[in-house]
């Protein structure tokens, strides 16, 4: 990522998002390869596994370089493709912001799932994804975008305030204390037994 | 509208939203007729004709109430009508904001039409609405959404920071240096000739 400037943003900028696949031509993405979630998934003889089979792309999203004052708005979309390691969903890294107090809002435009939230304090939240459907973060919560389709990319658009920050160390050190994994295929929030560790 | 709080939020809050319409049954949105827009459109007699024989609803939006705080974000949805007054087409009444520096991310769900924007000092920025472009409104310029299309909506979901505010008055008042009017089955922008005044 580049360095992020505090000089406010004065023209407009227009992007072309594909609806139907949440990308757009007009900048790279940040592409998350399953093995960048390396220590993340609870089974981890099923992730090896499949990460030398195929290490597909779990996830992308973008970063437009939104100054970092609070008077802007950082946004993008994010798209997190479907599949499971062992019976636990894709997902996303999730992250606190390092503001902590910065809320944010996310609109899905396409596929379903769920947006997994907790707070420092160990408060968890979840709510759910489907098209049309926004949920807002509250300030303080971590948050986490799962995939619960078979068969169908998870696609969001964000917003969150300019000089939010994300802190991805806190969950890559200790995880969240939930996960999502299939039963009977429906999804069911679990205990993460390997939490903190 | 209610007064704000400056309680940050601690629960989420998920909202669903109609894709077709831009709508909501989870909260009443904020009705604009057209007779909310006097003074608004150059043409008047138009103006004054057509509110006489059907004051249609020409937008409506969503106010979340999301606490007036720089951590918060402020989202909802916005729908402008297709019609026009005389050959302006139909638009929102478009504002500052209170902190004047305050950006705002639109992201365009369907229709087609085109972002109006101007800054204290003049300054005019012009951008496309299409279904899955994003507009950045950069901070201190005035916005007004604008529907181009002759039977579709122009939806669009929106967020700005929670203490940005509205300053309605100052475009209520002097208006928009720019029209948008169709010529020849097209959008163009002409000097607003009742600007100022």
């Amino acid at each position: 990522m580049t360095a992020s400037s505090t000089i406010p943003t004065t023209r407009a900028v227009a992007t072309a998002f594909d609806l139907t696949t949440g990308l757009t031509e007009d900048r790279a993405s940040l592409k998350r390869p399953l093995s960048a979630m390396a220590g993340m998934y609870s089974d981890t003889a099923a992730f090896d596994a499949q990460v030398a089979r195929d290490d597909v792309l779990s996830y992308e999203f973008y970063d437009f370089d939104v100054p970092s004052l609070e008077t802007e708005v950082a946004y993008g979309t994010s798209i997190t493709y479907p599949g499971k390691v062992g019976d636990e969903y894709f997902m996303t890294k999730g992250h606190f912001h390092t503001r902590l107090e910065s809320a944010e809002i996310y609109f899905c435009l396409s596929g379903q799932g769920l947006m997994l939230m907790e707070s420092p304090e160990g408060d968890v939240q979840v709510e759910e994804f489907r098209p049309g459907r926004s949920v807002y973060v509250p300030g303080r919560y971590a948050h986490r975008s799962v995939n619960t389709s078979s068969d169908e990319p998870l696609i969001t658009f964000f917003a969150f305030p300019g000089d939010a920050g994300h802190d991805y160390g806190t969950i890559e050190t200790k995880g969240f204390r939930k996960i999502v994994v299939e039963r009977d295929g429906a999804p069911v929030l679990l205990d993460n037994p390997r939490w903190g560790n």
